[in-house]
């Protein structure tokens, strides 16, 4: 039994917030109280005096050792939950995507072979690319084994996307399971016909992507995932929501009464869309779907985010190297590889830029960083430092002055689309499930393969 | 020092649960943990095995005492607060309401001798019903001192309500301050016309009231107070929200970036004006402003609830006598004093109806209960069992059967609009500031005048 | 030269009304004056003492003669004009529809030929079922042409629907050139989905069409295509618009000042869901899509048509014999061809139950049956009583009683969706291009083949 | 009998076109038809080639010789109806204002005796200040006189203003009896509170009138009287709205089937606020309320014209020299009286600005300008050029160019808000009731006293 006493922390969770000391026993978290060392004894005090304590980050959007668009994002899962470490996410919940043609449990096999290396812990989302009686019965067999939502793309056609017909079949059967499903809202046909028209052209760099991905196809999908959620009476999750537009649907359909959670990304509330404008082929750095907004957006995020109308913040993190893989699409915006890096800079962002310039509360922080995805997704050890969870705690200095750059990442990845960035806050100490991981900013006692699969729970429909 | 082990009850904050221990030492919480028995002695254990464990409630919309309509309500400050206690509330947000021409300093006076022999907290929001240059000097002062609400009527013409110029001042001077404006939103014109309408139709039933307050009553009030303080970009916080049309003009302005905090009560959620229709003249038990509305509208609070569109659920406490009282109206609805008891059932009832037919989780129970209310009006020693916080606490059968009745509540009154109503779910044993005060249902050792006022913070405008 | 004086008629337009007379020479509108007798001579004196005289209407949606569901509707165009001349329509708009595969020409030239043994007036929307490259540059020759309207479905996958890549596309290439599109707003990937759905569960009798055609089909559809029509910045024609749903989605995107045109069809404004009740398969008279709705839609069409939201009046006629051609479905409602007769009615029953109702004034019921399809589909000639246009022209009694019914009516089909209505208001007489074709009731001269095609002018988007 | 034949014009209606001649015998309008001159003989006959004929305009909104704010509008009902004539208006519909305290027959009394001099013909409506029993009493003899509209002030407390329990009576009363109600929709106390707060800060130039008018002010109460109408089930008219936000109120109140007629201004299509940066005082010019707003709002009231969202097109004429009356505000925007001219130039400048650019039809220019106040008001001998109506006509030369300014308009008033506008179109030629008076652009035979007051008939609720 090996017992670590956090001392003198202010302690954070997502409705409470107190100067006092954790007990963490083996891998849990056992006892909360002032002067903890009065009443036990620990093998380690680690001094928390000045720092935030705060449950352990939960991304619910990451694809690690994706193969997409020809070639592979750039971490896999050892180096991208190590990375996750460094910021403070000690769980991921990455996606098992189906190939179309195949079962979902042959997805899910790859995915856990993939995934054994992982240092932090991580679920599956499971993507159907390929809805149809087999899938349908598989459905059932994956919640029970703890896969408990499912993603959806609305984009991509031909390779990833389902059409409404079959997304008719998938909400009913996920709803009658008790599992969510989630949607990558983008309608795909006026994503592709916008590319066929800069193509055409002749117009190829790499803000043309940002052209060809214009609002209106996210709100319309998201617009038209309600309507299909709504006639099944079924909750839906939109995943990284960027823009105004799409937000204004969630918000009209809320007058009819409609449980809709929704997610957005870090750089979506953090970039706007001059970034595809610097010049030597940088630009590709930003290329992802959705692309990066306008400040208009940002200020709508904001503003949802404050109120509670967005319930996460995640990443979409998909790295790939602006040298041998970004620059595939060199000539042609089309085929740079969709996808950055964030998983390890989601936290100390999102605290920098939300809580120190209030914008949001430390509560409301917490809620969508941890708690809320938590919930939402059903990892019932994570997600708060409650007496018995997983002893996930992350120690941030509230003060310390840092600046993001490439050189210093702990992505597996070439460049990134915060270089340069100004911090205030940083993550000096992380534990995962009691063990530190991260001392003073460094990797500790890390072991590949370390990470465990976290099995989920079905969805709380009165959630 | 006294120290109290209350043992292996399944605890609930707004955002985490788990089984086991809570340690009061003194008026505080100070320790919660497994088996904490092991670590920490204690004068008195209380089993929770088998109970749910949460904050107390914070009811942050009562009237005791109130001279109103000629009458006084039955429930005075000693009174209405050992209910609450019995109901697991254990703090109240009373008005102190500015008599027209009078100073706001002169009402608090008033309303700080009429709370003296209270037994359980309390706190004041200040209702300005005459806003001038005066009483804009005062609100500085107000706040110092820890009235950081601000009340304001839309209706009662000449007795409280303020018309929108005083409300453009108010808005700007207290958002200057760092206060919250809340407000009571229905068009006493529409209000006032419609009265005289069925006066002179000598339709003067109960269910008159019902048909003189409509619906657009509130719904245009509400929605001219968010243009109102949209100008002024200053958060609201709407009372006793009873209706799917003001929802509607809420969720409307979500999409303009607007921050509009929404209360309702217990009797919206659950009754409906067929109520109105009770012979003998029962009906006069359900007449309060805004009254009971409908099926629709009920359906409607419990998804905003289910959202977190509503922020926190109070009672409107304000006690008639039906003998005696609420008789002064027998032949003229608009002589019957506005109010009914339930501060001492807003937690069961809730718990039965929201958490037990899985409308609610038990989380979201405990946020709107007592962490929303005193996170929006700055109670930073209530509203959740963190180290350090006041140590008033609740411990619930939730499975335990019981009825409401006027011959077995605690109101100081005759009647009640839930007799009959069968519950799942009792309290059974309430501490305040580390006293038991409610054991096995009963009260204990309680002293008169024991309850403390409670200075407020300003509002966070980050919130 | 031939002259016809109608005489001492109540005169409506659009936006005028007056008693007075016409003089009509050859095939145009001469003079409208008082007293024309007094100045002018004329071979024909037609009494309209006590008739209402207006503009002979245009139904801008009829289906003659089309190969649809492995059946043909059972009105040709000749027998079809001839039914619209008995009910006052002189000028129909029916759809020449692409075989997927086949170019525009191609279908055109057939749909030239079906309407050559046309009575009435008659021009083409080009029903666009496969967009490419090849489309794209017919589309100019046939602007050029007088085909200025292009309709789409979004419904009918693998036989008439395109997919949003090609609507991108289309609206575009319209757009450039001054064409109109018009859409089947029905999603139809719901009602596959939803067909397939009750074929498994072997509930298919008629009504099971309806159910199957659900409002969120409709509105998600309506929403979808104005959100590409927004990107486009394109006006967009909504045909047979059903219900409340869909129209809110109009309203909604007026707030965006989007420029959205809206037909609906006299059924929907009559009749409700109860229809798919009638025993004996009697149901399957009423098998359309978008299908007949509830009661609340009614009343949103009807307000909708009183304020302008909606632009025209249609009717879908497209009529299949309850025996040996719906009765393909007796026992399963999706082989059940979907449509009715209407051309014959619409007048009349719009009249009855719109003008007579008061529920739109005559003004508005000449600008929806004539002048407004005129207007938007560019058919100069017609629409109004204006000098130098078509003698098109209808005198009609408004108090003369009649019941529908399929024994009596002139549609060329076994059974009728208005069987019994009883109607205040008869056409009694109609001329089209000055020929006096229905007498008192009575067929008058009709040549085989005397229908002439009309160009159309292209859209003008001032309007 | 005087014959008039107007030869050749190229004649518009709302909803018709056509090239012809129009036949005027004494004071109507006759016949129509081509080469009349064939078949009837003139007095005279006015050579139309190469012109636009129309109706007469019709100004709903005027204030002539109104007292206001210490002075008196410029114009009385003879310069303002001649400037009128000029500029191809025939009708003015002015306000007869009651003096609070006061009777209706007292102020109608008072504007009929300043009418009597006017030279085109008038109607009013009629303004209550003052809503009582004695006023509910004079409301059906009112209507009886073919007053039929009754104006409300939702500001101008303390003198004009009545406040919503008066609107719930006078809406009832209105309604009951077949009149319509039109609004001055802006908060009163919010526009009171900013003058007060502009005043405290010493910022009293001009364009401070225009911030203490802002959107939300006309927001708010237009979206409060829908609300008080909705109750009631009556119609309403919004006079001069000018903003979008106004608008936006507007259409979502379609979605609960609300019938809202809606009238803007010549100035709110035309100018924006940078009006109020002129120098030297000029700013006074556009003082008025509402203010001018900004380039989003003009874009927002095209496109509602475009879709008949908004119903006509008014001047609100109320002009005050910058020498001697606007100049009593030089030091204080508040005592600047209210108001400008624009009757002489509504026609022209819409014509110009709106037929010319093609941002709307030529028909819609007739319905918004002369049509639907025509209809909307109940003046059945105008509005339109059909056989029996009063001929007031106009003859536009569709391409002539003139430059508006103070020096040559007809305006009694030193200066003009619309000083060098360059306009394509200009009247040439105008008759009232069969007589020329304006030949040429030169008033031709006016009489003083010659204009008739219009009985106008009571609404029509199927409208």
């Amino acid at each position: 039994m090996s017992k670590i006493l956090i001392k003198n922390g202010h302690i954070w969770s997502a409705c409470d917030d107190f100067v006092g000391d954790i007990l963490v026993v083996d891998d849990k978290i056992a006892a909360i109280g002032k002067n903890l060392s009065e009443n036990y004894s620990a093998d380690e005090v680690i001094d928390a005096d000045g720092l935030y304590v705060f449950p352990g980050g939960i991304d619910a959007h990451t694809h690690m050792e994706l193969g997409f668009m020809g070639t592979q994002s750039a971490d896999d899962f050892e180096t991208g939950t190590l990375a996750g470490f460094h910021g403070g996410t000690t769980s991921i919940i990455d996606f098992a995507i189906q190939t179309q043609g195949d079962s979902l449990a042959a997805c899910l096999n790859t995915w856990h072979e993939k995934a054994a290396k992982a240092v932090g812990d991580y679920a599956f989302h499971c993507a159907v690319t390929d809805y149809n009686e087999k899938t349908a019965k598989e459905i059932p067999e994956l919640i029970k084994n703890g896969i408990t939502s499912f993603k959806t793309f609305m984009a991509y056609k031909g390779a990833l996307m389902i059409d409404d017909r079959m997304m008719m079949g998938l909400l009913k059967t996920v709803r009658q399971h008790g599992g969510l499903v989630s949607v990558h809202a983008e309608n795909g046909d006026i994503v592709d016909a916008m590319v066929e028209e800069y193509k055409k052209a002749g117009t190829l760099s790499p803000k043309y992507h940002a052209l060809a991905h214009p609002p209106e196809a996210e709100a319309e999908a998201a617009g038209r995932i309600m309507d299909l959620a709504h006639y099944n009476d079924a909750p839906i999750y939109l995943v990284h929501t960027s823009c105004k537009e799409a937000l204004a649907k969630v918000q009209q359909n809320f007058l009819r009464e409609q449980r809709i959670l929704v997610e957005t990304c870090s750089q979506y509330l953090l970039l706007d869309d001059s970034c595809y404008e610097e010049p030597d082929f940088q630009g590709a750095k930003y290329v992802m779907s959705p692309p990066i907004r306008k400040k208009k957006d940002q200020k709508a995020l904001w503003h949802a985010l404050q109120c509670g109308h967005i319930d996460t913040i995640a990443t979409d993190h998909c790295p790939f190297n602006l040298c041998g893989q970004k620059d595939m699409g060199k000539d042609d915006f089309s085929r740079i590889p969709n996808g950055a890096a964030g998983v390890g800079h989601r936290l100390e962002l999102i605290f920098s830029e939300g809580v120190k310039k209030e914008r949001i509360t430390m509560n409301r922080f917490v809620e969508v960083m941890s708690t809320n995805p938590a919930n939402i997704f059903g990892m019932d050890k994570k997600g708060s430092l409650a007496i018995g969870k997983d002893a996930d705690i992350v120690l941030l200095d509230p003060n310390e002055k840092h600046t993001i750059s490439a050189k210093t990442h702990h992505h597996n990845v070439d460049s990134s689309i915060y270089e340069g960035w100004e911090l205030t806050g940083r993550v000096k100490t992380v534990l995962s499930r009691g063990r530190v991981v991260v001392r003073d900013n460094k990797a500790d006692q890390i072991k590949k393969g370390s990470g465990l699969f976290q099995k989920r729970k079905a969805f709380n429909f009165s959630y």
